[in-house]
Formats: C-alpha cells, structure tokens, sequence
C-alpha cells in the first residue's frame, strides 16, 4: 500500500469518526433519520470543507469524490441504528471526536504546507481544520463547542500540528510525520478526557461602570 | 419567457421569501432595521453563497448581479414595516422558510449537476443549497435551528433533492424538474407543518461512566 | 509613508483590536490559552477571510501574509496576561470591537470596488467584513451576538460604508475615503455605546394559531 493510499484511508477514516460524532450530537437533541445524516455529513466534511476553501482548492473534495459522502451518511446511519438500541456512553462521542480532530490536524497541516511555506499558517491551518467540523456540529446542535470547555482541545490540536511541523523539518517521510502527529493529538486529548486534565484558564475579572443594559 | 428566465424569477421569489422569513426571526429578537436587514439579507443569500463558494463559481451570485440584494433588502423592509402594525402568525415564519427551501433545494440540485456527475453529491449540495440560509438565519437570532426540531425539515429537502434526480435521468426536461422537485419539498414541509407529522427520532440513551464536569 | 502601507497598518491595528475583542469574550468563558488563541484568531479573521471568499480573492489574505496570524496571536496573548492580573472592564471589549467593526467596514468596502462597480454590493460587502468577525466570536462564545442586540451596530457599518461610497463619488483619494469610513462607523458606534443610543425595534406581535409544539 503506497502512502498516498494510506492518507486516502486516514482521510476517509477521520470523515467516518466525525460523522459519528455528529450523529451521536444528534441524538441527544431527538432528530429523525434525516436531522442525523445531515449534521453527521456536516460535522464529518465541515473542516476538510473550510480547508480547501481557505486554501482556495475548489471544487472542494467531496465534490470530486463521492467516497466522502458514502461513508459519512453510511456511519450516520450505523450510529443512528446502533444507538437505537444499544446504549451509548458519553465517551463515544468525546472519543469519536478526538479521533477526528487528531486526523484532520495533521492532514490540515500537511495540505496547508502544499499552499504555503509559512509554518505559523500552516499550524493555524491544521488547528482550524481539525476543530472546524466539530464546532459547526457543536453549534447546530446548540451544545457549548467542546474547544470553549476548561479540558484541553485547541491545545492538542495545536501540538499536533506543531508536532508535524517538527518532523518535516527534520525531514522525516510525509507520512510518518502525519502519523506522528495525528498519535500526538490523539495522545494528549484523550489524556486531557481520561484524567479530566486542563491548563489554568483564562478569567476575565469584570468591572461594569455602568449597568450592561444588553445582557 | 425562457426556461432561463422563468429560474431566475424562481431564484429571485426564493431570495424574497427567505428574506421575509430573517426578517421575521429578527423581529422575534426585538432588533432594529439595520439588524433586520442584515439577517433578511444573510438569510436570503446565505444558501446560495455556500452553493457558489463549494462549487467553486466565484464571485459569489450577488456579487454579480446586485438585483438580488435589492430583492433582498426590499422584502427585509416590506416585512418590517408591515409588522409593526399588523399582527403575524408564527405559520407565516414557517411557510415562507418552506418555499425557500423547496426553491433552492431544487436549484441547488441543478447547479451540482453543472459541475459534478455524481448524484449524491447533487442531492447533498441541494439540500445544503436549501437548508444554509435557515440555519444561519437560526443560529444568529441564537433560536434552536428548524432542521433540529422533530418535525420533517431535512427529510422534505431530501426528497425533492431525489425528486429532481429521478426526473432528470428520466430526460425530463431542466425547467419541468426544478418545479416538481420544489414541489415535492413544498408539499412534504408544509403537510409536516400542518398536521405537525414526524418520523420516529433518534434518542441516545446516554450512560455516564463518570460525572461529566464540562455539561 | 505611502497609502498602500497605510492601509496596511490600518488592517493590521484592525486584526489586532478584534483579537483583543475576541480574547476578552473567551476570558469569559473560563478558557485556556490555546482556546484564547483560536477565539482571538478567529474573530481577528474572520470577516476578512469571509470578504476574500466572497470576492473569490484566494487563498485568502492571512495564508499569503503570515504577520496576520503574528499579530492576532500577539495580542491574544497579551490580552491574556493582561486580564489574568488586572480586571477589565465590559467597555475594553465593547470598544476593541467598535473599532475593528468600523476599520473592516471601510476596507471591506473598498476592496469590494475592485470587484464590482454595484454601490450596493459593495456596501453589503462592507458591513458583512466588519460584523462576520464579531458574529463568528459571539456565536462561538455562546452570546448573543452584539448585531442583534438593540443598540445601534450594523446600522453603524451601514453609514461607514455608506460614507466611503458617497466620498468616493466625489473623487476623494481612496485613502481618505477609507479613514473617514471608519471614522464615522467609529464614531456612531461609539455614541450608541456611551449614550446608550438605539433605533426603533422591530417587535412582532406573533399570534400562535395553533400550540407551537417545537418551541
């Protein structure tokens, strides 16, 4: 199997997980069949969608290959089935989406560095491609965006990206730094939910000089 | 008129309605006319912007031809101005965003096809095309988006999608296709609507296996 | 100093204030630094990267120019370190967006001119550039966006863009146009601000035929 091959399946792979993760959103909010393809479509394509419109690559890919889609709306369903059913843990969701998020940084970063030879863009990149689709699912389905929760998930995401970055400056093969930095995102954010670990957060101490009529 | 005509005019009542309907939602949010204006104009043109920017046809329609932001912004204020003196019903909300939906889903549909050969990537950029402009419109006026709700939303754009496949392949011509498909949207949303139908919805049962602290 | 650098400078002080905007609305969320970075980035870029799409100008700006990033993620973080020690008030926020709203808007506008000779798209362009970062901020952080609050905001970007096009009929230099642009946006907004000035709001008396049941 030719590298080429395997970040073809890693793709596919990160669509099939985000898909599940947006299905399983879904379900907490009582959508029917088509509610639950359409926000599992959306959180599985929304970041690989903003990335090649960033990157101006259009039309975007699953446009060109209908693969994407058939696996998206193809685990929607199998979520949609299974949780039918079967109960499902919180922990499905969080670790369906780290898989996803982890995936498509390193992919993110890795396409970005095609376009351009900045590696801050290239970081910023991959961080907005991994996180996208799962804020676009987030927001849809009205939930708090997990990157706004005090448990660390931009942050695994950018040393993910930065992790790649490393790598192809030492000049490792594409596909082992992919590897490496997707395991490294992974690493970190399923510590982050495994342990309930978090950075010290940022608190805005408020003054209001005068009444905030707006609020 | 020409087919061609008769699609623009369609394209353009499409834009009219959905301005009516961010309008509308906007009213709900107690916002001033500069407010209503830019969630009519949003709405109204939100769809179609996402529909030219995936397909790669830049710039964007109104970019073009600046006929439908006034449509747009005309509508914004007829709507305005003619509820702050009259009454209106929650259903004029409701069958205004049906017939904008039923419209550009079906074009949506038509323009994939320009591009693409696949059908279900048609059917998923028509019910994208149809479906954007509302949740935008919902997401900013911070109201929980139509297609999250249990009534059939997603499920009506879905199938006029598939509608207009099936014509198209049956060599139907363009024109006869656009209007059966944004019929059957149409007639499947608003008998939802009206007898408040249903498919059976998707619940997770959730087991948490530990407290979740970020809920 | 020619004016080319000068609206250089302008759009860099631009990113800079909505970073700052946009660091302060995760700090209110109980963030950490990476998920202050993506929001102070993101509100930063946010309209400019949608304006760059929307006119099909790609990649867009911050991926052709990194110092965007640099900054944005300078004075994140600087805003960070600041309010972990001092307190702030709700006004630094207020108005850190007011000028990055009225900065936006005037290039927006301008760059619009480039495209298209429509007054009316480029002014739609315009208040669509200055509001989309503060939009995607507020609908990220959970608010409820400041454009539908009922102080005056996008009627503020209205009269920007407004005054660039009509100073720009009168064949003043480009550069002039642009300061004033922002400087009557400025100006409106912050008077909104400080007198608590708004507009009549649109209040629609609904009436529910039936009971509502997705409410």
């Amino acid at each position: 199997m030719d590298p080429g091959k395997i970040v073809y399946v890693l793709d596919l792979f990160g669509v099939a997980v985000f898909a599940v993760s947006g299905s399983l959103a879904a379900g907490r909010k009582r959508m029917d069949v088509f509610g639950v393809i359409v926000l599992g479509l959306v959180t599985a394509v929304g970041g690989g969608t903003l990335r090649d419109i960033l990157l101006d690559i259009g039309p975007v890919f699953w446009i060109k290959d209908p693969a994407y889609l058939l696996v998206a709306v193809v685990f929607s369903l199998m979520t949609f089935s299974y949780a039918r059913i079967h109960s499902v843990h919180r922990m499905g969701f969080l670790i369906s989406d780290a898989f996803g998020l982890a995936i498509f940084t390193a992919i993110g970063t890795a396409m970005a560095l095609n376009t351009t030879e900045s590696y801050s863009v290239a970081i910023v990149m991959g961080v907005m491609t991994g996180t996208a689709g799962g804020m676009i699912r987030d927001v849809l389905s009205a939930e708090v965006p997990l990157i706004l929760r005090k448990e660390i998930y931009a942050t695994a995401a950018f040393c993910g990206a930065i992790a790649y970055i490393i790598m192809i400056t030492m000049a490792f093969p594409a596909f082992t730094c992919l590897l490496i930095s997707a395991i490294v995102t992974l690493a970190i954010r399923l510590a982050a939910i495994h342990w309930g670990l978090s950075l010290p957060v940022f608190v805005v101490k408020e003054i209001s000089s005068k009444p905030d009529s707006g609020d």
